[in-house]
C-alpha cells in the first residue's frame, strides 16, 4: 500500500485530510460542508459517546431528546441570543414534493409553505427552556440536569472535516438551578469533565480559562473554554461550558417558588462537545504516517498480522495467533486478527500504520520456532521481539505506557509553544516566526481586541486566569494600547 | 396523587396519550407532530438501543452516520422510490436568517436561497447507495454491513406519540451483497433479529410475514414485517425488513468485480426499527393504572419506598433499605430509593405504578421489626410480605417471572384475536363485533385489496407463510371475489 501521503511540514492541511480519507474514519459527502462518518470513525465517536456518557451520568446528569426543529420566532426571545449567534442556519419552508409535470423528477409544492419557518436547531438552548417553563415550579424540581446527543446544523461558508461541519454531532447540557452559585460550580464541573476525557483519554493537554466578552457564547453570562495546540501550532477551542445566568429563564419567563413560597428566576447552563474533539485528537498526535490513536479511544487496540510463505506454515501460525487474540480478548482488549490472504503483510503494516493501531503484533515460521513474536508501537514507530508467554503482561503495560507517552509528548510540545512577550513587536515577530499561543497584557477592551486579530489574525483565545484579574494580580501595560492591564490573556492564531 | 387516567375501555385514544403524559415518558413539543422524550422514556430507548446495538453487532454489522440532508434530486434517481414513497417531507430551501427592519426579530433572507433544495432525510438509501458506489469496487468489499442510529422527518397528517410522528428516531440498516440469496437471508436474519427483540426483551409477541405488493416499502423487492396487536385489537406494524433486489444498485450504479473479474451488479437489503417499539409496547402491556414495564427494558426495575411516622424511626428505616439497594445493584439490578420527605407514601405508590416500575418494595417501622418488607409486583398488582433476607435470592425471579408473564399473556390476548373467516359477510361482522386479526383467503389482486379496505378499514397486515403461496399449499376462494386464492392473508384494521 502506498501511503501516498503529503508530508506534514510541506502541506498541512492536505495532510490532515489525506490522513482521514485514507484512513477511512470520514469522507466529503456529496452535501455542501456534512461528512461521512465511515465505521472506523464511527467507532472513535461511539468510545467518545460512551466514557463521556458515563462521566454526565456519574455527576448525576440524564439524557433526553428535544426536536430537530426550531420555531423561527423562538430565536427572536432572548435578545443576545438572537443578536450574536450565527444565522447561517438551515430552513425548512415547505413540507412537501410533487412529481414534475415534465416526469422527470421532483420539485417543491409551493402549495406547501409554512406558515412559520422551522429552523433546523443550531443549538437548543430556546425549545429547551421553552419547556423547562412547563417542567419547573418549585425548588423540588431543580437542580434540572439534562444532557442530549444530537445532530445540529451550522451553514458553516468554509468547512474542513471534523473541525467545522455543516452537520455536527454533539452533545448539549443545559442545566436550570435555584441558585447562581450552584450554576456556576456546575459550569466548571462540566469544564473539569471535558478536560479530564481529553487529557486522560484522548491524551490532548489543554488550557483552561474564559472568553472574552466579545468571543462568549451569544446568551451566556461567562463562557469557558478549553483550548488546545495543533501540530501546525495553530489553537483549537475544543468545547466550552456556559454560564447563562437567568438570561435564558427571563427570555422564556421560567420562574421556581423558592422554599418560602416566592417566585425566582431559574440559573441555567450549556456546555457542549462535538466529533471537533476527534479532529483535536488527529492534530495533536499524527505523523507522517498517519492516524497515531491514544490506546483508550482506539477501536483496534493491537493488530495480528501472520506472515508465511508455505501453505504448511499457515495453520500453526494462524492457530497460534488466534490464542494470542482469545486471551488479549479476554482482558477486554479489542484485538484484531488480519487473515486476508489477497492482501501482502507490507500493505497491512502500512494500514494500520495509517488507522494509527497502537499496537501491532507480526508472527512469522521463524518467530514460532523461537516462541517470540515482533511488537510494533505506533506511538514510537519502533520494533522489537519479545517472548510470546510475556505478551498478556506486556500488551496492558505498554498500552498504558503509549497512553502516556501520547500525552507528554504533546504536553512538552504544547508548553514549549506558549510564550510571553511585553511588546507588540515582539508579539508580531513570534507569531509570525513561531506561531504558538503568546501570553501578553491586553487593556481589557473590545476595540483592542479587534485590532489585534486584524492586524495579526490573532485572537485572545482565552483569560487563563480569570481570578487574577479580578483580585489586581499581575497588572500590567496592554502590548497595544499601553494602557493599564490587569493580567496577562492568551493569543493564537486559530482554527 | 390523583391518577387522573382515563379507563381504558371507555377511551383508548386519551387512555394512552395521558399515560405517557403522566408516566413522565414524553410529551407533545410546540413544534408541529414533535415530541419531547423526557429522561424517563429516553433511558427506555436507550435501554433499547443499547440491547439492538448489541445484537447487530453480533451479526457483523458497523456503525457508521450519513447527512441528515439529502440533495432533491437524489430522490428521483430510483423511480418506484421517488414514486411510491411519502412525498410529505421537510424541505430546507435558505441559508440563512436576517434581523427585521422593524427590529422585531428575524426573517428568512431572500438571498441566501439554495440552488438545489435539500430534503431531511425521510430514509437514507439514496444517499447512503450514492456512497456505495465509492466504497464498492470487489467481492472483497462485500458484504458491507452497515447501521445508522439517526434522525428521520417525514412529515405526517396525522400523528400519535411514538406511533407516528414528523420526527422519529431510529435505526436503519442498509447492506450490500454478492449474491441475491445472501441478500435475502440478511432480510430474514434481520427481521429474526426484531422479534427476538421484540418477544424476549419487550414481551411484546409478533407475527412474521411479508407486505403484499401494493404495501411494501417502494424500492424493495419484498418487504417483510412483524406485526404486533395492540390492547384495542388494532394491528400495528412494528418493523419492517427490505430485500431490495439490485434496484438501488442500478439506480446508483453500483458494481462489484467478482472472483472472475466480471462486473455485477450489488444486491441490496434495508431495515429499520423506531421508537415506535415504544409505543408497541406501551399498547401491548399497559392498564387502567399505568404503564407496566417488562423488567428487561424498565429504566427502574425495583423501587424502594420508606414508611415512618416518627423521626426516630427513620434513620433506622432507610438504612436497611440502603442496605437493600446496595446488594441489589452488587447484582446488576438497577434499584431506586425514593427518600422525599414532602412526598406521601401514597403519592408515591401511584407515580411508581404510573411509571410502571415492575417490583416495589416499601419497609415500615413495624416489617423492620419482624425483618420482613412489602412487595408489590406491577404485572398482577398484587402483593405480600416476604422475609427481607430472601430478598436476594427473589427478586432476580420475580422480576423474570414478572417477564415471561407479561409475554404470555399478551400472547394469549393476540392469540385469542386471530380469527378464520371464510364469508366476506362474516368477515365484515367479525371485524365489527371483535376487531382483531382475521385470516381470510385473497385473490391476490391490489384491486380487491383496496375495495375491502374502503369498505370496512381493514388492510392486509401480511402474508404470514409466503412459501405456502408459493407452493400452492392450502388454496382456497377469495372472500371477496371468489377468485382463487393461494392461501390465507391477515387482515386488521391498523394503527
Amino acid at each position: 500500500m502506498s501511503k501516498g501521503l503529503p508530508k506534514r511540514e510541506e502541506n498541512y492541511s492536505e495532510w490532515y485530510n489525506q490522513i482521514i480519507k485514507k484512513s477511512n474514519i470520514a469522507e466529503i459527502s456529496p452535501v455542501r460542508g456534512c461528512m461521512i462518518l465511515k465505521p472506523y470513525g464511527y467507532a472513535i465517536w461511539e468510545n467518545t459517546k460512551s466514557i463521556l456518557d458515563k462521566m454526565f451520568k456519574d455527576t448525576g446528569h440524564e439524557n433526553a431528546y428535544f426536536p430537530i426543529f426550531i420555531p423561527k420566532s423562538y430565536f427572536s426571545k432572548e435578545a443576545a441570543h438572537v443578536e450574536g449567534f450565527a444565522k447561517e442556519c438551515a430552513i425548512v419552508t415547505h413540507y412537501r414534493l410533487r412529481n414534475q409535470k415534465n416526469g422527470k423528477g421532483v420539485e417543491v409544492d409551493p402549495d406547501s409553505k409554512l406558515e412559520e419557518e422551522l429552523i433546523v436547531r443550531p443549538t437548543s438552548e430556546t425549545i429547551i427552556w421553552d419547556s423547562y417553563k412547563r417542567w419547573i415550579q418549585s425548588y423540588k424540581d431543580l437542580p434540572l440536569l439534562i444532557n442530549q446527543w444530537a445532530n445540529v446544523v451550522r451553514w458553516e461558508m468554509r468547512t474542513r472535516m471534523f473541525l467545522r461541519t455543516t452537520e455536527i454531532l454533539w452533545q448539549e447540557g443545559h442545566t436550570a438551578h435555584a441558585t447562581k452559585q450552584e450554576a456556576i460550580e456546575e459550569t466548571e464541573k462540566m469544564l473539569e469533565v471535558y478536560a479530564n476525557f481529553l487529557e486522560n483519554y484522548m491524551a490532548v493537554p489543554v488550557i483552561k480559562g474564559i472568553k472574552t466578552e466579545n468571543e462568549k457564547f451569544a446568551g451566556a453570562e461567562r463562557t469557558y473554554t478549553l483550548e488546545t495546540l495543533t501540530l501546525d501550532k495553530r489553537a483549537l477551542q475544543a468545547c466550552t461550558s456556559h454560564f447563562l445566568g437567568t438570561n435564558f429563564a427571563k427570555a422564556f419567563d421560567v420562574k421556581f417558588a423558592n422554599k418560602e413560597g416566592k417566585l425566582e428566576y431559574v440559573w441555567g447552563t450549556s456546555w457542549g462537545c462535538t466529533t471537533r474533539f476527534i479532529g483535536s485528537m488527529i492534530m495533536t498526535h499524527s505523523d507522517d504516517n498517519g492516524l497515531v490513536l491514544p490506546p483508550k479511544l482506539a477501536p483496534i487496540k493491537v493488530v495480528l498480522i501472520p506472515i508465511f510463505k508455505k501453505e504448511e506454515e499457515k495453520q500453526a501460525i494462524l492457530d497460534r495467533l488466534i490464542k494470542i487474540k482469545d486471551t488479549l480478548k479476554a482482558k477486554g482488549i479489542s484485538v484484531k486478527l488480519d487473515d486476508r490472504e489477497y492482501v501482502r503483510p507490507g500493505w497491512k503494516f502500512s494500514e494500520y500504520e495509517l488507522k494509527g493501531v497502537p499496537i501491532r503484533l507480526t508472527l512469522g515460521p521463524r518467530d514460532l520456532e523461537k516462541n517470540t513474536i515482533e511488537i510494533f508501537r505506533r506511538d514510537a514507530c519502533s520494533k522489537k521481539f519479545v517472548e510470546i508467554d510475556k505478551l498478556n503482561e506486556l500488551i496492558p503495560n505498554l498500552l498504558d505506557e503509549i497512553q502516556n507517552n501520547l500525552y507528554n509528548k504533546a504536553l512538552k510540545f504544547r508548553d514549549n509553544n506558549i510564550r510571553e512577550v511585553d511588546s507588540y513587536d515582539d508579539f508580531k515577530k513570534t507569531l509570525k516566526k513561531e506561531r504558538g499561543y503568546i501570553l501578553a497584557h491586553w487593556d481589557g477592551t473590545k476595540e483592542t481586541e479587534l485590532k489585534i486579530k486584524e492586524e495579526t489574525k490573532a485572537t485572545i483565545r482565552c483569560i487563563p486566569n480569570p481570578e487574577n484579574i479580578e483580585n489586581n494580580i499581575g497588572n500590567g501595560k496592554c502590548i497595544y494600547s499601553n494602557k493599564p492591564s490587569k493580567g496577562k490573556v492568551l493569543f493564537a492564531e486559530a482554527y
